[in-house]
């Protein structure tokens, strides 16, 4: 389907490049581990404003650490087409996830360029320093500064280590106390478009190389605490038993089951644990954790509470108690219509299908749902894999999603007239 | 029920005050911990000689660490009769497990010395140095020697620490190398008999004060491994799953419905762990303890090979691999007739029921199963409880068992023309 020269910006085999040279400042040697605010990160954030400045661009690194770029239009009332992504990594990730938008950024900005394009609208391009959540509690801080719900107590934050945020963006180069000068306008903002590997099977499944993200689904996370009554397990017949595990279990099961009968709800129980587990006592106290997701809030609020219920239940046919804490919720994200139609026409144009997804994982664009329209484009990702070494996906793909976001941006400037 | 005079030896108010004078040799002040071979065992096994000695018995201390005391029958050709238990504790355990059927056995021989009695057979009293397998990997070591099925290799086996039991030993005071002498000729036994508080339900529940066992359990011990496939909680769809969480909680259920259809099976899954457990990750592998008991070894054998069976029809059915390992299995064994006739004169004579009861935990009692006839009495456990500081038997129970023991002895000495 790509059908670029093999020197054009767009190709797949130059944005390649840029993703493996980008790959060699890790924490971990031997491993793409690069965390944010990293040493490696620093490097990685260096590259990157070297390459918004070769493509013409006025970079620079803002006060949370993230790289920014801009081409302004000769439009004087001109809005902002924003076209970010991440260059933070997990531990012993790959090299595709959130490097990837930004490598196609820079790919389209350069595009434009050689072939000559004027825009009716300013392009930024934006490399976020912290998407992943990994070092500090809390995720997404440096777009949340863009789309102006950062919160001061963020940069108090501490990693495993005892480092403030605020620390780590002083030892980053950067001056913290301007975060509020990060933010931008809404009204100055014509939108915000981000690609990145889908972290999902779908597109593989279907044998698409492209997907159009209709929506970021919502998310509920938190911890079911079971405590029951231990007891030696040679000594306490099946019938006196308050097993927390057994509970437990059933209502593991539970969740599946919720989810697995309604479409458009995950629910996962992914850590559990068995308070002072040993092979000969029954289980006193269990505790796990639930995080459940849909596209539709409602949905999401309805399976929750259904799941709650359900736990409750088997609780009291057990004889256990139950405390649960419902640590936090994120609302669904719906991706704008016209943004939306601009990638499928873009997609169309190059043969392909305009195929419309769920994004499960969070990202970037989510957090400016509130300011601006957003959408995203997913490209295919071998075996649904991310966050591990072995993620991947092809030159022709990551060269068909360079070519589509950058249509994309033309069919944009067309529709405005230009 | 209890009829003694406060200041017989049998009174379980002075059997009490026995507890409560061991229970101040503890390894962890503030608790009641006695490890295998401590310093606080070490004073504890000096405080018990002195009790033997006091009772006009023959004592010393064992090439494994046990005190053993004995009292020489006027027939030249007498067989023994050991009554015996352990003065080892579980870290932050109770006073009552283990030395209760050390004071109980003293008590008898001081009221036969009181009371003039002569038997027709030796009576010796064992207070065992590793029971609770703890310290050490395996447990019984010290009635493995008596009973002849100790193995040199144990000297080798190692603590948290390091130390190996043959060192530990060494430092206790004793010269391991003669682990071989301590062993009894079969021939020369008469039987075996132990007082343990119940640790378990049953006698409250039914609100006997004394239950007499009819077989200690046997047990199959061993460790499943599930391995699914890890994945994104967000990006993964249900059903792309093969969560090895949702498989093993489906094992637990089915190996709790197993043990609760049938009589006489007790099937604990006590520990599980989430390898690499979080929040939004599918668990990928999963490991749990199964437990499984049964007063009758072919019972406990169908029920395994069903619970096998079980969670490899469930590992098929939701295509994740499946591991068994099984570890360790140790036969059930049933108390002597005429030991538990013996026991049930007594118990009778008392104005109490002889209940009969399962010891679902494992006893000394049961080395010894392969070389002479054995039985064991249970006193009342409040809340069923052991192995915890609020284990508890009241002074009435604890003198009825005292009072049954030695009338059993005499009921044994009466059954041989005494």
């Amino acid at each position: 389907m790509s059908t670029q020269n093999s020197d054009s910006p767009l190709s797949g085999h130059v944005i390649l490049k840029r993703l493996q040279r980008l790959a060699r400042h890790t924490d971990v040697p031997g491993t793409m581990t690069r965390l944010s605010l990293s040493p490696a990160h620093r490097a990685a954030a260096d590259e990157v404003l070297d390459w918004f400045r070769a493509a013409a661009m006025i970079a620079e690194i803002d006060p949370l650490g993230s790289v920014t770029g801009r081409t302004a239009s000769d439009s004087n009332d001109a809005r902002t087409l924003i076209i970010g992504s991440h260059i933070d990594t997990v531990p012993d990730g790959g090299i595709y996830d959130g490097v990837l938008g930004v490598a196609t950024g820079v790919a389209v900005v350069e595009a434009l360029v050689r072939n000559g394009k004027r825009l009716p609208f300013h392009l930024e391009l934006l490399a976020f320093s912290d998407e992943e959540g990994v070092r500090f509690p809390s995720s997404f801080s440096s777009s949340r500064a863009v789309a102006g719900s950062f919160d001061e107590k963020l940069l108090r934050e501490k990693d495993r280590h005892g480092i403030t945020r605020e620390e780590a963006l002083k030892a980053f180069g950067c001056d913290p106390s301007q975060w509020a000068s990060v933010r931008r306008n809404p009204e100055s903002l014509l939108g915000y478009l981000e690609v990145h590997i889908e972290q999902g099977p779908v597109l593989e499944a279907e044998n698409q190389p492209l997907g159009i993200v209709s929506a970021i689904v919502g998310l509920s996370l938190g911890t079911v605490t079971v405590t029951g009554k231990a007891g030696h397990a040679g000594t306490t017949p099946m019938k006196h038993r308050h097993d927390a595990l057994a509970a437990a279990a059933e209502m593991v099961l539970q969740i599946e089951r919720i989810a697995c009968d309604r479409d458009d709800v995950m629910a996962t129980v992914g850590a559990l644990e068995v308070v002072s587990g040993a092979g000969n006592v029954i289980p006193g106290r269990v505790t796990f954790s639930y995080d459940v997701r849909s596209s539709q809030d409602q949905t999401r609020v309805k399976a929750i509470a259904l799941i709650m219920g359900r736990c409750r239940e088997i609780a009291q046919e057990r004889g256990v108690a139950i405390d649960i804490d419902m640590r936090s919720a994120m609302p669904a994200s719906q991706s704008d219509p016209a943004l939306m139609d601009a990638l499928s026409t873009a997609i169309r144009k190059q043969g392909g299908t305009a195929r419309k997804l769920l994004s499960g994982a969070g990202h970037d664009a989510m957090i400016f749902r509130t300011i601006c329209p957003q959408a995203m484009l997913f490209v295919r990702s071998k075996d649904g894999l991310s966050h591990h070494p072995d993620e991947f996906s092809s030159t022709d793909d990551i060269g068909a999603g360079a070519q589509a976001l950058y249509d994309a941006v033309l069919v944009l400037a067309e529709n405005m007239g230009a």
